[in-house]
């Protein structure tokens, strides 16, 4: 067989690093479920036609194939199917296909794999782990959940900091804000508008107040303007002052921008109570690709911004529709696998061993092999991850055995049992009917990385 | 939007059936842990030259193709992507490929899911997930896995039985000792027999004597000597003397078959004492179609034997090698979506909510929903999940919101809080940073279903 190399793309992790990614997934999952979320998980597929009605994504779909799709009469049967290239498309479908057999509104989180075809990159994947929550009303959605789920996302991520995740800004904007004030100073094409104020961060304010001259047709007035309201951040309600300062200077209040401000104050006076310092609000968030209608959010860690978003989201006032219903929703997205990647390959945090095992039972000799698994036995009975050595070897092997996977205690069967700490050499008595390891030991831990 | 129908042979469950799923996958990732398993996961698409290998799966492999891979240069310079059809080969590259990097033995569990393209039916999935647990070591690996790995099997799924699982039958059987049997007697087609015998369940003893016959080129004697063999099955060690007697009569013992039955006698005692009751010697278990070495496993849920074995496997010699090292391995691998499929449509069980919310905190206006946020974040503080309403509404309509949701308790603020049991309609006064439900109530549980 042919030398194995990684494919681009899609990450894998050693064991050591699956605990770590293992960690984060469980810590979400229950911080999700505290807040009442309902877990679910859609198929990997959906038909290409669903996947490609948004048009700007086709060009990252992997299109599925059967290798032996016999006859072109059946296969032509068959609705094409692609890979999800994210959680809310397959969730929108999942919502229309259930309507009659969910309770609305719907609260739903979401673990699972995502596939892009795009070209792979720091922190760009192929295949990667997506977590998200979403909620959905039909036909109305109360403004008070844009202000909650962004708070359980800073709070699932703010529930690992103490395993050595950095901690998080969440970037809160709200599109009634940019859209009101844009037609204020009589800008029409809002959403080519946003589009150029997404690119602030790549490409500078300059150019792209060229860009707005040059393809939105405004003036260099209107896009000095649209550049200042982008300038403005800020963790308190003095935010809502600036930006009305900067309407009056431009004649440019109206009642949307008005009900975008009184959202966005909201969220940031909650936020300051529930979560501070964590949520700033920033006027140039336009996550400009997306149909948001509301609030917009995006994350980063701090001290490794330039990684970009790993949480983004907002408000749809139309997540699904099924012609006689319309279902609003907010939701976020955490990109888990990019997070992880970052977590790892900074050397931020690390797991305390690769194996779930604490206890390694040594082996005398085999015909003895029964009264060491009956010990192991008897220490998983009471929740200790145990594992047996593979061989009567000898002892000094075995405890080898425990070492290079960190297992931290072997344990010794006979007439009197004994257990070795084999990082500090202690060696004492032991039943397996009573013995307990020490709290820290029992499961691998995540801990921030020493130094 | 035309009407939305479901993928046929891609099962999703709704939010309660999710529950049982999940806890499904929860008791089984806990048992593997406790006896030392790690977790990994592999990427979901193989290189397709590395999906084909074995040839006879190769009608099931989904191929993947970008949507825009825009120019063939670019794609043809690609490798070809398969999307995985069980965990297996993506285990067997994942050991290659880290094979410096990691410990051996090495004992690993892996949950994901896989694809396949065949026709759906029931019990048989285009996407399921697969619970595997393997053991791999280098060179060389000692036999007491092969006794250990159905053991821990049963223990998982035995760990099941109090939410309503049915018992489970394992079915063991050893290759060494029908290719040892099937040389005594001169057959010389191993492989062709094996195939043919595994069928003896769909077509009968008499059909497969025909094809023995036919396709094998055995005599009427020797097929029905081999059909004598697979009729053999028990769950002590009389089975040993019952082959034995059988080869005695065939003139058919050979050292193979005597290394074939002393593993096979092991397992048996072994598990006698481990699980008493649940592993049964079935000499027709042919697993015909892989390539096992020596001991073979398959696992039959009891009332429910016409759905197919829901955990299979057995010992290789070979899981992989790189030429220059060979990696034996023996492993199992649980049809997650088979049972969970089975388990709810027979109605064998149900979970007691399909939400994780505990208590839901009423709010009597807009403007105290603060006040109620302030609840739920103490009683979430103190791990109970907990929803506040979506609306002011009137009380009643706020109980009919946890209601429908089998939410089983509403509190209501207040400068005396209180906390109502909306299924008794008791209603008692309580403190935030005290009161608990009790435990039954405080997660979702998976019961048995009543009747």
């Amino acid at each position: 067989m042919a030398r194995i190399t990684p494919l681009s793309g899609f990450p894998e992790w050693l064991p050591d690093g699956r605990v770590v990614e293992q960690h984060v997934l469980d810590v979400l999952r229950r911080t999700f479920e505290l807040h009442g979320f309902a877990g679910i998980e859609t198929r990997a597929v959906e038909p290409l036609d669903q996947l490609l009605r948004k048009g700007e994504t086709s060009k990252e779909v992997y299109v599925l194939d059967r290798l032996q799709a016999e006859d072109t009469g059946s296969r032509s049967a068959e609705k094409q199917l692609g890979l999800h290239f994210d959680l809310t498309v397959p969730f929108a479908r999942y919502v229309l296909e259930n309507a009659g057999r969910l309770a609305f509104p719907f609260k739903r989180f979401q673990i699972q794999k995502v596939w892009r075809g795009e070209r792979p990159q720091d922190g760009r994947f192929r295949e990667f782990a997506q977590a998200d929550i979403d909620v959905v009303g039909a036909g109305e959605l109360p403004y008070h959940y844009e202000v909650e789920l962004p708070l359980v996302m800073a709070e699932a991520l703010g529930a690992l900091r103490d395993v050595g995740v950095p901690a998080v800004r969440v970037l809160v904007n709200n599109r009634k804000v940019a859209e009101g004030f844009y037609r204020g100073l009589g800008i029409e094409d809002v959403e080519g508008v946003l589009r150029q104020i997404d690119k602030l961060d790549k490409i500078g304010p300059e150019r792209v107040a060229e860009l707005l001259v040059a393809e939105q047709g405004a003036s260099p007035q209107q896009a000095g303007a649209c550049l200042d309201l982008a300038a403005i951040s800020g963790t308190d309600v003095g935010v809502i002052d600036r930006v009305h300062a900067l309407a009056d200077q431009h004649g440019a209040r109206t009642e949307l921008l008005e009900t975008g401000l009184g959202e966005l104050s909201a969220l940031i006076e909650a936020a300051s109570t529930r979560a501070p310092g964590v949520v700033v609000a920033d006027l140039k968030i336009a996550r400009g690709l997306d149909y948001y209608t509301g609030s917009v959010y995006e994350t980063l860690l701090v001290g490794h911004e330039e990684l970009g978003s790993i949480c983004s989201g907002g408000r749809y006032d139309t997540l699904a529709s099924d012609g006689k219903n319309t279902y609003p929703g907010v939701g976020l997205s955490i990109g888990v696998s990019r997070l992880v990647s970052r977590l790892l390959s900074a050397g931020l945090l690390t797991a305390t061993r690769g194996v779930p095992t604490a206890v390694l039972v040594a082996v005398s000799d085999e015909e003895s092999r029964a009264s060491s698994d009956a010990v192991a036995a008897a220490l998983r009975e009471r929740g200790i991850p145990t594992d047996v050595a593979p061989s009567a070897a000898k002892f000094g092997k075995q405890i080898k055995y425990a070492d290079r996977r960190g297992i931290p205690f072997v344990w010794f069967p006979g007439a009197q049992h004994q257990v070795k700490d084999i990082r500090s050499g202690d060696q004492v008595e032991a039943d397996p009917a009573t013995w307990q390891p020490p709290a820290d030991d029992l499961w691998p831990r995540v801990v921030p990385a020493a130094g």
